[in-house]
């Protein structure tokens, strides 16, 4: 087949995952070849083994490892597991394919037949449903010490980018300040993106693609020289490694504007922490300085001098009266280290007093003009934000 | 406020989204002042009312209207809501407010405090739930005869699109050609986006996100000229519109790619002749002409001379077992007229007798240059699509 639409930036990151790949199993090669046992390292994704580091202000991984020996009956069907994924990404690699993680799954789907010492035959899957695949596709991304879009492996992506600022993918380079009503669909490998002529001072995310679309469209980032992002919901991986770069590599500031709820609240903690389940993706796709800059309780109901954006009416009107789960959710998320300082505290604690949650788009009906060019500003500039 | 960054194209719609409610509504004003009985006529949205027309190939609405009286004490709330809704969303053109569907359910959300005729004082909510405010707004839309989209109302968003062509959206003028590893998320108000310079032969609308990236990354539309469009699932409004637009105006074919199973053909059906809920959008958002390109049944198991793509083994690893719910959601598709030619009957058929659906990925994991380079063209060239 002819390669003419093969970009060099994605071939050159096959060759450094390549490289990655064939030292990480070459001691592999040398035991089986010296007749030693035959085990891989890595690290455990377990919760006991998750840690929250103050320091840099993320989840990660700590120092537990596991070995998986393929002598060992328990182990023996995990370590073909993992040979078998590793061979499929490094075929993958070689023969320039962007497989996904379903793809990854169908790929390695097949029975093996073999013969117990009786003579007796037996057929054993290689995994029989996705789950499994991913699981070893994140035990060899600790194993490896790199995410899965090293290795060219794309997935869905909803994540969205406008603003001040030029970049290149690919063969291309791209205004993200000329793009229409429209924006950019970022990348699965935000990593192969470069920033070129950034003209903004903050980046704000926002966890709703409607709201985003608003302010989009009403000129805020014009007015206000920034970048506007959304993560459409829950940010899927590629938003998050977006945002972290913009924030570590160009050092803008970065505000979170979610509903005024649990849920919103988690989004925030997932740009900003990373995901608890997955907490060895956050050393590379965690921003630790990004700052809750709304919706808050503050801002609905006021707090000592600061008075409410909300009058008597609209409270009335919008507020939306908290269910159990959301009070469930907001005593979880209590209990993490990183919503323990004190604005958090009063946040949530008001949350539970008042059992009330609000959408953004509670503001965008107050006026868009209101939440674009009087709510979000006066928030910045006054730093009334919660961290 | 300054409006610098208002556009002129998003100005002229407001003007004649103004215009056209104008003159809507001021048949009302007329009654009002003459004394005659107040009552708005809109066309029935009932699924009585909605009929497949085989000559345009789409769902629309019949002839059955309903007159909403405000005399009539079963009417009345109803004709408030509508006239609320319509106020609130022509003065949002007037004030050069987006409004998202959330935003004019929080708008017109309020309490109506009145004494009846004994002076006992009442309470009455404009609308409780954002279906009530949803449902207004659809009446308005069938009663002006125009989208939402026409009157500035933005929503959420997922449609992609990457390809040989330009557009001019707003104030830019993007390259679809020239977007790296990414895309342009398709806005809000498609029928604002100018088509500029094409250079494609057709358009694929790939179901997935994922497989969207996949192909576009191994550059499938520009070894085969062509624009690569995604609605990442169940397509919204704007990607339907904008796929509408690339068949009527460019005069593209436009291919469908889905899993094989009844899921995927219904996303086909509801880009083709619209969503039975909502079949008054039909009329603009459906493209009747569009093709069913795979995967089919025939393609995994062959048919009479033509050979399947899948061999006996992947077919073993790849197939997944129908639920009930699938054959459910076919016996049901059997039912729809445009379901009823001779290969969508064979195929139907051949899914209840095999009680098999395979995913896309299934093809891609075999290579995606299989999918991209000989499946697709493959099947374009030899007419292998079902209609």
């Amino acid at each position: 087949m002819p390669e003419a639409y093969q970009d060099k930036i994605d071939l050159e990151a096959r060759k450094r995952g390549i490289n990655i790949m064939n030292s990480a199993f070459s001691k592999l090669l040398e035991s089986l070849e010296s007749g030693e046992e035959l085990k891989l390292v890595i690290p455990k994704r377990t919760l006991t083994n998750t840690i929250f580091d103050p320091e840099k202000g993320i989840l990660k991984l700590g120092v537990s490892k596991l070995e998986r020996r393929f002598l060992d009956m328990n182990e023996a069907r995990r370590f073909m597991q993992t040979l078998v994924m590793a061979s499929i990404i490094y075929k993958a690699l070689i023969e320039n394919e962007y497989p996904t993680i379903r793809d990854l799954y169908y790929r390695g789907k097949h029975t093996i037949v073999y013969r117990d010492l009786e003579g007796k035959q037996h057929e054993e899957n290689t995994w029989d449903e996705q789950a499994e695949s991913d699981a070893v596709l994140r035990d060899l991304e600790v194993m490896l010490g790199l995410l899965r879009e090293d290795l060219m492996i794309l997935s869905k992506e909803k994540g969205k980018v406008v603003g001040n600022m030029r970049i290149r993918s690919g063969n291309d380079i791209i205004d993200l300040s000329k793009l229409g009503h429209g924006a950019y669909a970022i990348e699965s490998t935000p990593d192969l993106i470069e920033f070129l002529d950034v003209d903004a001072e903050f980046v704000l995310v926002v966890e709703k693609d409607a709201v985003f679309q608003q302010l989009h469209r009403v000129g805020f980032w014009q007015k206000y020289k920034s970048i506007l992002v959304t993560g459409a919901g829950q940010p899927d991986r590629a938003t998050r490694r977006f945002v972290r770069r913009l924030n570590e590599e160009l050092g803008l500031p970065v505000y979170v504007l979610t509903d005024s709820d649990p849920y919103g609240w988690y989004i925030y903690s997932v740009f900003k922490v990373g995901s608890i389940q997955l907490s060895y993706e956050s050393e590379r796709l965690a921003t630790p300085k990004a700052k809750f800059l709304g919706v808050s309780m503050s801002d609905i109901f006021g707090y000592g001098r600061k008075k409410p954006y909300l009058t008597d009416e609209e409270r009335r009107n919008y507020i939306i009266k908290a269910k159990e789960l959301d009070i469930r959710r907001a005593k979880e998320l209590m209990k993490y280290s990183w919503f323990q300082t004190n604005l958090w505290k009063r946040e949530i604690d008001m949350f539970l007093d008042k059992k009330a949650k609000l959408e953004i788009e509670a503001l965008a009906s107050k006026g868009l003009r209101f939440l674009a060019f009087q709510y979000l500003p006066e928030k910045i500039q006054t730093h009334d934000w919660i961290e």
